[in-house]
């Protein structure tokens, strides 16, 4: 029994639209009986923090009971200091996999940059430690997560079950907001060019100053069959894997021949 | 003469410091005659934060008068912020080239992704803008800014007499904390895999609750020498080519062949 309990996989679960988020919760019941979960997340919502870490000021963390049965924590930190902190502080060693979301929201194509819950999964690969970030296309508190949970469960569970797993493997999972019975399964895809056009919205406040809300259109720039966008579109789960070495190679050839 | 002034690049600027940087107006100096410079940065320092944006709450601007001759406007947003309020709210067209820096403190290896400086720059190419971030691997305010004025205007000076630049040509140029005199020359390299070891430093407030400062001890993992990481340790100015499609091809392959 001890033996079976000390090779428990150690489930670290962050995400950036805080501690009490639905999405959250979907996520760690979907795999709380495949390992140890422990969640250490923001205390507020932090979306679009991107890869930010706080450096100017303290960090606060304090455990809290929100969901029945889980070890949880909640930091006043970003998503990635979330992780960070859940390692060094909390689990004082690496977890076995870190999972972050489910956002509500979408992160596929050039989301994945501005996502705090991608950011998150992210810097958990940096570390060493495999990783998962689930968004489900669907940006209300009240979304249907029933599709989600069950591709959150099967992929972790692919995962998990790996021989030889690439330590800094970080996959960004996107799910289409349909019912579980018309989602067709899962495609490894590519990024999409894929992003907003910005155009912020212009307002006055009371004393008769301006201030700008960012706003947008959503464009896809990329006519590929084989993205995370033209999966979705077609009502599969996406996976793109990730990588944190932002090198470019294409041009770092002809820099070398030409530039320089 | 009406013709030559339209032909003038529009070189926007932004950092990460804070539009009072010693670092950015060095970098306004020592390219201003290159073409039309416009300054558009945060109104405070914003290291660390990565690629974040203002979605929460909407952003603030105002033109400053802080360089002579420069036209220069401070926001209350991220650096990733002032190129998007920049192009839509300030040049209404999109710049010729955008340039940040130069940050107080390296961004080789993984800091390109904590990086304030680089993800401004990251988000200009994003948006088809050309751009190019400098840091110097020096943290003080009183920096010597001589070897990063030589190297950030021949640098400058190449990009924009490409002939054919790739809209998506994005730089990330450390530069060494040496006597411009010991200065190598500039070499092309690789993101080297070097990161910080975290280490929270836990103390205790006035009234016994605990906080943590977010601290660590730099190490390289990565014994190449193409690396930015050995080229700035050997006194190049190093220049890391900077994509934002964070596809990982490799591990796509073999998720296709074998998880799924």
């Amino acid at each position: 029994m001890t033996k079976q309990k000390k090779q428990q996989s150690i489930i670290l679960i962050t995400n950036d639209d805080g501690v009490t988020a639905p999405g959250i919760r979907n996520l760690a019941e979907a795999v709380k009986d495949l390992g140890k979960v422990v969640v250490v997340a923001p205390d507020k919502p932090q979306s679009g923090m991107g890869h930010a870490i706080t450096i100017g000021f303290p960090l606060r963390m304090q455990q809290v009971h929100v969901m029945e049965g889980i070890e949880t924590w909640q930091t006043t930190g970003t998503p990635v200091d979330c992780v960070k902190l859940a390692v060094d502080k909390v689990l004082h060693r690496k977890p076995d996999i870190c999972l972050s979301g489910i956002n509500h929201g979408a992160n596929h194509s050039i989301n994945v940059i501005y996502s705090g819950t991608m950011s998150a999964a992210i810097e958990a690969s940096i570390e060493s430690i495999p990783s998962i970030g689930f968004s489900l296309l669907d940006y209300s508190m009240e979304a249907d997560f029933t599709g989600s949970r069950k591709y959150v469960r099967e992929i972790v569970q692919k995962v998990l079950a790996m021989k030889k797993v690439d330590k800094h493997l970080c996959l960004n999972v996107n799910i289409p907001k349909a019912p579980v019975e018309l989602l067709k399964g899962i495609k490894v895809c590519r990024q999409a060019y894929a992003k907003y056009e910005e155009d912020f919205d212009e307002r006055r406040d009371p004393t008769g100053k301006k201030y700008y809300w960012l706003t947008g259109e959503f464009k896809n720039f990329d006519k590929g069959r084989d993205t995370d966008v033209w999966a979705l579109k077609n009502n599969y789960v996406s996976v793109v894997p990730v990588q944190f070495d932002l090198t470019n190679y294409v041009l770092k050839k002809q820099l070398e021949q030409k530039f320089l």
